[in-house]
């Protein structure tokens, strides 16, 4: 366990000051990482936070995968009071009730909040990663995950949750450690990518690819891709909200006009202003590498890798009780997919609780939501 | 009636052979023609196609309008064999039987297949117009469509009939010209665009308008914005086509290895690759500053312009008999449009069949489902 010497300019924003740090020690005693699809990484770091007491024999712990946006910070706390991403979910009283569980929050393996990544230093070279960084795979988020804890002296996990690409890494984790979870809740998760959701990322991709700024990967700090981040976000945004809330909250509202551009094809409407918005404040802190590589593992990311179809890797899955979570309107990972979760660990014997929410507010659902997500998190965890 | 002046490198392959070009007279007696939203063009040439003939008295004209994409070229002929983009709709014994009819494709206004385009020669400066051509609505090109008809001596249609653009294109024209319009088929329109279809295309624009190669509009013909047209192009088919209809075609097939690309993050899925395949070649053609005025135009229109509200609009038009056709799983103009489009008619005191198609090729589902589309387009002009 060691703090890592912060390799960007913006590390204060991507270091958020509750975040702790743990050095892995290693596949098999070395230092040495290896990669679930090739390649191995060094000092891998994995960035977390948590909240609660972790009990004395080890048995409270609930370990939370987020998506592919935020920092480990679900959550606030004495040493950082800023709003987590999860904020409604955790906390004394709350439905992951960190008066009863111990609460960690990884951030993923590949992001640029404070774990490994393609912004690190590659203690090889001493130079940043970059596109040197090897393919990274949902299965090494989770392996990550579980190195760290296992470093920290935690070997086996209360209940796994994730939503959106966590809930991939949940499963994952699982899959890989099915003697070391009782639990496991997906949000809004996929067993695998559609091929919908695949062309909207690799869109994303190949937009910020070909911004002039992104130099193959090699852009210096000072100036990132960031056009082609912002419309990368904003294809991004556009897949996580339906359109019938957007239709409620803008419906064809302009802009005033003194908030008008005069550039020809500027923004006019509403929309336009509010897509602008979130992804000019998203791309200050997000690294255009991290991006890349977070977004494929999501494409190639196959729960029937590991027994060569979904229902024989579910079945790998050894949990006491699960929690399947979906969205009605969600575009990205739709219903039929949490459907098909649910079915595949049911039919493995597992006991399982598919919950359908009908919520206007799409993928994005669980981050926003609190009417309907809280109540059913609340009475899982009640039940256990 | 004069051919134009070929303004472009490529124009041979925007000019379909079996075009015909009609200079307009202009409004009030003059050679201006004055833009809905201001402005002037002037000089102002349609294409068109034609097939069929024209009765005596003029009461057989089919005018079709198309979407944002094609030319006039919505069916062969013996001057042009090659197959039109609405090949099984037009022809003899066809739903729009040539027989019968004398059925006219007009390329919109703007568009860079023939008609008066940002791509054209501006007659006061002798250079291509590029963002010096004035703020387009669908309004102009119903106009322009309207005065190229009148200069052939035809005033009065039959039918008008529009798909996607081309359906708000008929309804204006309806709304602009009620006593010179008999009956009314619309498909896959709208009477205004929704937030998330502005979203969709606002993107579109950002990311032409950001490829260095834009050169704000003033790009030479052998350096177009190809890399903003090829993104801008894939995500109009995401757009435009069910995420069902992938799944059922793609699923997660991988290319071949030969055909994989060796780059990080290259292609690997077939979705990929047909998404690259389809946006390379409507790039090809298409002109970068045309997309934008059209595109944006499909935003500004609104039908509740035309009298405060959608209904008082649609109340405007007087066809005898109107067929609203609308796909369920149309994403970008939504069923609900469809509806909309009959139920304001219906009020109106007009006779309306609103036909719901259970497709699953979502707003393209005109294009390529013939066993949907063509009987109910043949039963309409059947019972008339």
């Amino acid at each position: 366990m060691s703090k890592p010497v912060p390799t960007l300019e913006v590390a204060d924003q991507r270091h958020p000051p509750a975040t702790r740090y743990v050095t892995l020690r290693g596949d098999y005693g070395t230092a040495n990482f290896v990669m679930h699809r090739g390649g191995i990484l060094k000092e891998v770091v994995v960035a977390y936070e948590a909240w609660g007491t972790l009990s004395d024999n080890h048995d409270n712990v609930v370990l939370v995968f987020g998506g592919l946006s935020p920092s480990a910070h679900a959550c606030s706390s004495p040493q950082d009071p800023s709003r987590g991403w999860w904020e409604y979910m955790i906390g004394s009283g709350k439905p992951i009730d960190t008066d009863k569980f111990y609460v960690v929050c990884v951030n993923s393996l590949g992001s640029c909040f404070g774990s490994t990544s393609p912004s690190s230093i590659n203690p090889d070279s001493g130079h940043v990663y970059g596109l040197d960084f090897p393919d990274l795979s949902i299965e090494d988020m989770a392996k990550a995950a579980h190195h760290a804890l296992h470093d920290l002296g935690i070997d086996h996990i209360h209940t796994v949750i994730g939503s959106s690409m966590g809930g991939m890494s949940a499963l994952a984790y699982a899959l890989m450690f099915p003697q070391e979870v009782a639990h496991l809740v997906t949000i809004s998760a996929a067993p695998r990518a559609l091929p919908f959701t695949i062309a909207v990322r690799s869109l994303q991709r190949e937009i910020i690819r070909c911004d002039p700024d992104f130099q193959n990967g090699l852009y210096p700090q000072d100036q990132v891709p960031t056009n082609g981040m912002v419309l990368a976000r904003k294809l991004g945004l556009m897949s996580y909200r339906a359109a019938e809330e957007w239709h409620q909250r803008f419906n064809r509202a302009r802009v005033s006009p003194e908030r008008r551009s005069q550039e020809r094809f500027g923004i006019e409407f509403e929309v336009e202003s509010y897509l602008e918005y979130n992804a000019q404040k998203f791309v200050k802190t997000f690294d255009a590498n991290s991006y890349l590589y977070l977004s494929r593992a999501m494409d190639l990311f196959d729960v029937a890798d590991h027994g060569g179809s979904v229902n024989a890797g579910l079945a790998k899955i050894q949990t006491q009780h699960a929690l399947v979570i979906g969205v009605n309107t969600d575009i990205l990972f739709p219903l039929q997919q949490q459907k098909e979760i649910a079915d595949g660990l049911q039919k493995a014997g597992r006991s399982v609780d598919f919950i359908e929410i009908e919520s206007i507010n799409g993928h994005d659902a669980f981050l926003v939501d609190e009417a309907h997500f809280a109540p059913v998190v609340r009475d899982f965890f009640g039940k256990l």
